[in-house]
């Protein structure tokens, strides 16, 4: 009896670890890496098979879904009200921060986390107070109000951002040295160039402001910033609470405005590059969910055939060879593909809002208000 | 010592029942219904989310790829070597049908899967020996020879067809009255209308020839035709060995390639209605896989804004509504989505080239040939 009691015991115990791990909760992320090219849509993200010398990190991704981008008032959204989508959660107007449709300010997910001990940051080739990354951290009825973006950031819990808009913090019209001000507040700060990791370890927090407005092009030789302050924020960030952080691809939009396809195309290899910086990580983390998505298309961005000329001066078609061309100086609404990685990226599969984005990220980490 | 005895065996048959599911293998679909949106990208799936008048059947797929549809010498594919990709699994030279890059036949999905007692369609809204479906049963080195293909149609064990191109069986330059021999064959052949599937549930096989070349244009109301023969073709197809039906929407392509956004859109609708009934069946019969995908993208054709003029009639761009742009008259390179439903779904995940379509559906059913 003695021993089939214990055998009963023992099969209890085998059935427990053997089969309960079926119904075992899903797997939380602790860091989430949430990199946006801004106006960027298939086709710019398929000019990568075509232009990089080497396959796309894009293909690293199998979670794929696509957004629904409209605004809260308009079919055709600017990054504003995108970006206000990811960062908060709700639809808005285009042209508002961090402010709902009402003009209310609504929190961000940087300042939703920060009593959990989770580190945020933000990173892009633009001014820091451009629309994309200034959602996470601003509030402001219009995008245009860079100097009093870099004061929210100022007031902001943000420990580390990386991108140009120096001037908004030292040449401003109420002449405060918003600069000094980051320092006094405990900032390592930087207008020369990214530091290595070593160089920074010891702060608790870290700007770095590398131009006047906004960074150079690739073009313009802007080298590695984007990949390595896509590096560097996830080294300094990263810590037993977790980390959240925002990288924006800026200028591919920029590249579609002008109708321009080598700037568009050289933007994208580029966010591709820190696409890999933030996989590589999640890969050997394995605590980590990478996702990247887009707040438009800009410019109806094609692939094209190349037009040639036949003997007798004819245009003709010939599809051996890809040409890029472009339909409209402006945004467009088609839906826009989500690409995700590590613990809960099945969740951002199939067809849903831009602001589901910020409630599936909210809601996969367990960052989400207790009711 | 017999107690325990027992309550070991007991132990494993626990154990193996209570555990073992995990090791399952995964559920083999017995049906395909591949439907492809000629000349489709992404922004124009997107039209449906601005001009159907309900939910697009799109946004019941949570499995989603992306395909790269280059062909064996082209940037930019064109449709006889994407839909031979698809049929035959390789790729192969702009304007091959069911040949490789050496201009030899290869064996398509629908006379490889014809010994298993498998019944095969196609439905198009063009000439049914059009490019698309013309790959799944046909082998010439050039897509033009339609009257070639009328016959590869004859000659194959396809079980249902319905579509356009009459003429290439009753009008013939060898005089041959294809028509008749079809008939001669065990077709119940019709030139009117579809049927109800009570008027051929007793036949053999069934084709539709409702137009001398191609379908009308939805906009010159050819009505319910693509989602009504999508469903006759089920109905007709299904039973215990399994089915196979390529469901092409034809004329999105040629909204494109004319620069007409009220066509491709309102041919795309039409064929987000016959992804509806592809669905439907699946859901309610559980061992079926729908895959929707295209060729390629035809006009980059863009859900642009409204272009407006002020009181200075100055152009300004209206963000509040969506207009039809396009920026070629050609096709384009752009990766293209591809939806999943069903058993083996999930591996339609990811970034891959367009005739692994055909290696994974041969996969997931278990149609590929043992080695």
């Amino acid at each position: 009896m003695k021993t089939s009691i214990k055998l009963l015991a023992l099969l209890g115990v085998v059935t427990f670890f053997g089969c309960e791990k079926k119904e075992e909760a899903p797997k939380k992320p602790k860091n989430v890496i949430l990199l946006i090219s801004d106006g960027t849509g298939l086709s710019q993200i398929s000019s990568a098979y075509f232009f990089k010398n080497e396959e796309p990190n894009y293909s690293r991704f199998e979670n794929i879904g696509f957004i629904k981008t409209s605004s809260s008032k308009e079919d055709v959204t600017d990054s504003a009200a995108g970006a206000t989508a990811f960062a908060s959660g709700v639809k808005t107007y285009n042209g508002a921060v961090g402010v709902n449709s009402d003009s209310i300010s609504v929190p961000t997910i940087v300042e939703l986390v920060q009593d959990r001990g989770v580190r945020t940051g933000v990173v892009a080739t633009s001014s820091i107070q451009h629309a994309t990354p200034a959602a996470f951290y601003g509030h402001q009825v219009s995008r245009r109000y860079y100097e009093k973006l870099s004061q929210d950031l100022y007031n902001s819990d943000i420990d580390y951002f990386a991108g140009g808009g120096l001037r908004f913090f030292t040449k401003r019209k109420d002449s405060v040295d918003l600069y000094k001000k980051m320092e006094d507040k405990g900032f390592y700060m930087n207008t020369e160039a990214l530091t290595n990791y070593d160089q920074i370890k010891d702060k608790s927090k870290a700007g770095f402001l590398l131009a006047e407005t906004a960074m150079p092009k690739m073009q313009e030789n802007r080298g590695d910033f984007l990949p390595k302050a896509t590096q560097l924020g996830i080294d300094f960030l990263n810590n037993d609470k977790g980390f959240f952080i925002m990288v924006e691809g800026s200028q591919i939009d920029w590249g579609g405005h002008a109708n321009d396809g080598p700037y568009a195309v050289a933007e994208l290899i580029d966010f591709d590059n820190a696409i890999g910086k933030a996989l590589d990580f999640a890969k050997k983390d394995g605590n980590t969910l990478v996702v990247v998505t887009s707040d438009h298309e800009t410019g109806g961005f094609t692939l094209a055939s190349t037009t040639k000329k036949d003997e007798n001066g004819k245009e003709y078609s010939d599809y051996s060879e890809v040409d890029i061309t472009f339909s409209t100086g402006g945004h467009s609404a088609t839906l826009i593909p989500v690409f995700a990685y590590g613990p809960g990226a099945e969740e951002f599969k199939g067809i849903y809002e831009n602001n589901d984005i910020f409630h599936k990220i909210m809601e996969v980490t367990g960052w989400k208000a207790k009711k």
